[in-house]
C-alpha cells in the first residue's frame, strides 16, 4: 500500500505567517520599538482614537503610524495632519487582511529607527485581520456602541485574540440600546485576560486611561 | 524548449463560483424565487432592517431568509422571532463571506420551493463578499450614519458591484457629522446606476420605499 501524503495547507500558511511574525516581534524588541496592531470593523473610530491617543503619547516618545486600507490614503493624511508623526500608508491591493510577510516588507521600506511606538491601523475587518498575526507585541480591537453590544458573540476570534478591547463611542450612548454589562461579559467570557476599555475617542473621555496602559505596555517592553 | 503552463489560480477560482453562481440564479429564476444579496459591515444593521421589510413584504410574498454568520444562530431566531418566516442558519466555519458553492449546498439543504422571495443576510463584512457572486438576482449593501461619510472611498468594490445602497440609521444625524451629498456623490462615481435610500431601520423612515423597489424586482423577474 502507498503512502499517503497529507497536506495540512492551512497549517503551513500560517506557521509560515507566524514565523515571520516572530522574527519581525524580537527585531523590533531589540530596537526598543513597541508595535501594536489596531483592528476594528469599518467606522468604529480607530483613526479619531489615534490621532487623540498620538498626541498624549508624542510628549514622551517617538511615535509612527502604518496605516492599511484597500485604495485611499485618507486615514495616513489624517494623522500626519492632525499629529505631525512619521504616517505611512500601505495600500494591500484589494486583500481583506495584512500578513506577517506584507507587514515585514512594509517595515523594511519604512524608516522606523529610533522609534519608541509603532502603531498598525488595519484595516477595518472583525475577521481576516483576527487570523493573521503580523508581528506586534501586543493587538488592540475597537468596538463601538452603534455596532451593537452582541459583537463579541458574532465575531469571537476577535474578541479573543486581543489584548485590550475599546468600547468606542460611549457618547452616543443616549441614541442607542448598548448593555455594558452584557458585553463586557461576553468579552471576559471568550478572553478572561482582556483588559477593556469604554472611551468616546470624539471627546477624549477616557483615552487618557488607554495611553497610560501603551506607557505600561512600552516601558515593560 | 518546453512549453511553460501559466495556471492563474485566482481567476480560475472566480470564474469556477461564477459558473455555480450562474446556475443558482437560473433555477431560481425559473422557480419564480427572486434571490437577494445583503452585505454590510457589522452592526449597519441589517437585521433590523430585514425585520421590517419582511414584516411589509410577508403580506404579499412567500419569504424566506438565510442568515450567515461565524458562529451563533442570534440574528436566524432573531428574523424568525419577528416575523415567522422561513429562518435558517449557515454557519460559515470562521471564513470571511460566503462563495456561490457555499450557497448552493445550503439552498440544497433548505426547503426553498414556492418561495417568492429569498434575503441573503451575508457575514458583516465590507471586503471579501464582494468579491463573491453567490447567485444572487440583486445585491444590496447597507452602509450607516455612525461610520462616516468617507467609506465608499475605502471600500470601493462594496458600493460598486451593489444595485442598491441603502444609508441606514439616518436617526442618529444629530451624533454624527455626515455629510448626505459627499456620501452619494462617492457612491454614484464608483456606481453610476446605484439605487440610493436614506432610512432608519429603528424608527422606520424610508423602509416602505426599499420594500417598493423589491418588489418591482420580485414582479420583473
Amino acid at each position: 500500500m502507498g503512502e499517503v501524503k497529507v497536506i495540512k495547507i492551512g497549517e503551513s500558511v500560517f506557521a509560515a505567517n507566524d514565523d515571520i511574525a516572530d522574527r519581525t516581534r524580537e527585531r523590533l524588541r531589540k530596537n526598543g520599538t513597541f508595535f501594536i496592531n489596531v483592528m476594528s470593523a469599518p467606522g468604529s473610530g480607530k483613526t479619531t482614537l489615534l490621532i487623540k491617543l498620538i498626541n498624549i503619547l508624542k510628549e514622551k516618545y517617538r511615535i509612527g503610524v502604518l496605516d492599511v486600507d484597500i485604495e485611499s490614503s485618507l486615514d495616513a493624511v489624517k494623522v500626519a495632519d492632525a499629529t505631525g508623526v512619521l504616517s505611512i500608508q500601505i495600500n494591500n491591493g484589494g486583500l481583506c487582511h495584512i500578513d506577517a510577510d506584507m507587514a515585514a516588507r512594509a517595515l523594511e521600506q519604512a524608516d522606523i529607527d529610533g522609534l519608541d511606538i509603532l502603531i498598525l491601523e488595519n484595516i477595518g475587518n472583525l475577521v481576516c485581520p483576527a487570523e493573521f498575526d503580523v508581528g506586534s507585541h501586543k493587538k488592540i480591537m475597537l468596538t463601538s456602541v452603534p455596532e451593537g453590544d452582541d459583537k463579541p458573540l458574532k465575531y469571537p476570534l476577535m474578541f479573543q485574540v486581543s489584548d485590550a478591547v475599546i468600547i468606542n463611542k460611549t457618547d452616543t450612548l443616549g441614541y442607542f440600546d448598548y448593555d455594558f454589562d452584557a458585553a463586557k461579559d461576553r468579552i471576559l467570557a471568550l478572553n478572561p485576560g482582556a483588559r477593556i476599555f469604554c472611551v468616546s475617542a470624539k471627546t477624549g473621555e477616557g483615552v487618557e486611561e488607554i495611553a497610560k496602559w501603551i506607557e505600561e505596555q512600552t516601558e515593560a517592553l
